[in-house]
């Protein structure tokens, strides 16, 4: 039986002016006509039964979340409204005890609810694939062959090839710039996705031996109350750094189905399809000869001319401009935005 | 005694999405708190009384001048409401007939509604110099020290110097790059900024020698009747072009008072307060890193960040984003919304 823990609390300000706090990523629809949380949810196919999704966001979120689950017809026993931020172990952690308890044979997906998967059949086939080998004891994750030294994702580095798949030997953090094109050089290096599979029993294994103090917390909460209890004793921490560094037992399946994090406009304009300018129009556009450019508009006409390289995304109350390699820096701009006291435009 | 005759009918697509059919440069305040016209009329000090200040602009800008020509203390006797549009001929030669009934020993000053002067107290006392010239039968006008050969504007080249003046020589049409660039070399050439210095005698008379049917169009005018009903046999022309190529007695007067046509949003960046980056930010403007850049923003927060030589102009219902050396072509993008139906926004 397969379950999986969707995390939707993210914030998504790379995605400012379109994302809000009251709005981020996953509730969009960005690239389709559903948000990326329903894609991600319809991706799994008949992998997992909408009774085995569990989801966790944050108490921000709980407008968005509720319209979200009745359309996907998900229960609210499902969800996990987290009472404070708290980086990927803890509702991970959490969810899997409740999943523990509930289904103690199951195997479960971790999955970001904010990616790009181009080919969804490919996407499922590794997927099941993943949960066999997660159902033999191990720690799986999907690897993504990188196309190039990124030094805004986690790294995992391939061992020994054992029948279908590879020991994972190692996970590393963001890298620096030399040290990332170090690893594309040596081609047995995989970019973390943020996806995990594994058994419930596995987990709270390596919980209990690595984060004891975390198990015992986690091992009372009993209910929705115990939760809301007992969380601000949970650490801060990802669940990369805290389990996945320092597993046992860890497998990575290279997975070449077209991911992307979509973690800036310019990425998302690499999924989306180009005029033979190489632009992407979305909206109320008129053009002069621009080129590579990425012009979204919501209602009010844009007009652009002779632009190259260019971000431009115009909302209701906000508008960003920026070239598209600067587009990673609109995360900073959210922050002056911060300090300047927008609230309206956060 | 001295009259003026100001050209207030200017579209100003150029500075478009600000600037719209019901509300060109001219009724804009757009580099100080007052607009344009207005700016245009208080410049002249006390060299012109309120009185003797005529104003030509078309029928579609009606509820605009008149709450102007209020604001001003300006009698709705002196405007021209130009039937249909018609190039500078008309109205000047209109208007200089109607000065020439009522004021026959006047001298008038043609001006635009919509340039740019630095130095006021230079401008006034070069027009106090130019008024006199023309008291002696002169057609004078003020020729601006080209500083680069801008193709974009008439050329005046000057001949004998005569007392404190030049006579002008020839009247040049906007010329091809290398023509400009040899004007620009040969240190005799200025540019013409649309300001001319006349008699009403001196002017009829040359309308008379050169346009005989339109001066005979023009003298039957008596009143704002004649005017509406004859209007349409009169010539869509330059005063340029019409008169100034061909007249006699024609003078120059250098003039350099700072002067600039703001003929772009790249030109009016030039007259406008750089902050150290060479950036001008107007409005809810938060950024990034950007240089030379001009950010208009009219309410809405605009965010840029990491901009090279970029112009971006936010209004209500559109918005212009193109690189300063491409602003001038902002007419054409215009042009496009024209052809695609855009009417809210022209």
């Amino acid at each position: 039986m397969n379950c999986a823990i969707i995390l939707a609390g993210g914030r998504g300000t790379r995605f400012w002016p379109l994302s809000r706090q009251l709005e981020p990523k996953q509730f969009l629809n960005i690239y389709s006509k559903r948000t990326m949380l329903e894609e991600t949810i319809n991706r799994l196919g008949s992998l997992v039964k909408r009774q085995n999704i569990y989801i966790a966001t944050n108490k921000l979120q709980i407008k968005k979340i509720t319209k979200c689950l009745k359309k996907l017809d998900i229960s609210g026993r499902n969800l996990l409204l987290e009472p404070e931020v708290k980086n990927t172990f803890a509702p991970i952690a959490v969810l899997s005890w409740k999943i523990s308890n509930e289904y103690p044979d199951a195997v479960i997906a971790v999955l970001p609810s904010d990616n790009f998967v181009k080919d969804k059949k490919k996407f499922r086939a590794l997927l099941s694939r993943a949960i066999k080998i997660a159902g033999q004891g191990y720690l799986v994750t999907l690897g993504i062959p990188p196309d190039k030294p990124e030094t805004g994702y986690g790294y995992i580095k391939r061992g020994k090839k054992y029948k279908d798949f590879y020991l994972a030997q190692k996970f590393i953090e963001k890298p620096g710039l030399s040290r990332a094109r170090k690893f594309i050089k040596e081609k047995s290096y995989y970019w973390n996705n943020g996806i995990f599979i594994f058994r419930p029993a596995v987990i709270l294994r390596e919980i209990k031996r690595l984060l004891p103090r975390a198990y015992s917390v986690i091992t009372r909460m009993q209910n929705k109350k115990d939760i809301e209890r007992l969380w601000f004793k949970l650490p801060s921490v990802s669940f990369d750094y805290a389990i996945m560094e320092r597993a046992k037992k860890r497998a990575v399946l290279p997975a070449d189905y077209g991911w992307s994090d979509l973690g800036s406009w310019h990425a998302l304009g690499s999924v989306m399809k180009k005029d033979r300018n190489g632009n992407i129009f979305r909206g109320n556009c008129v053009d002069l000869g621009s080129k590579n450019s990425f012009v979204w508009s919501d209602k009010r006409v844009v007009a652009t001319l002779g632009l190259d390289n260019l971000v431009v995304v115009d909302t209701k109350d906000a508008l960003l401009v920026c070239p598209k390699d600067r587009a990673q820096d609109v995360k900073k701009l959210v922050e002056i935005l911060k300090r300047r006291n927008f609230k309206k435009q956060l």
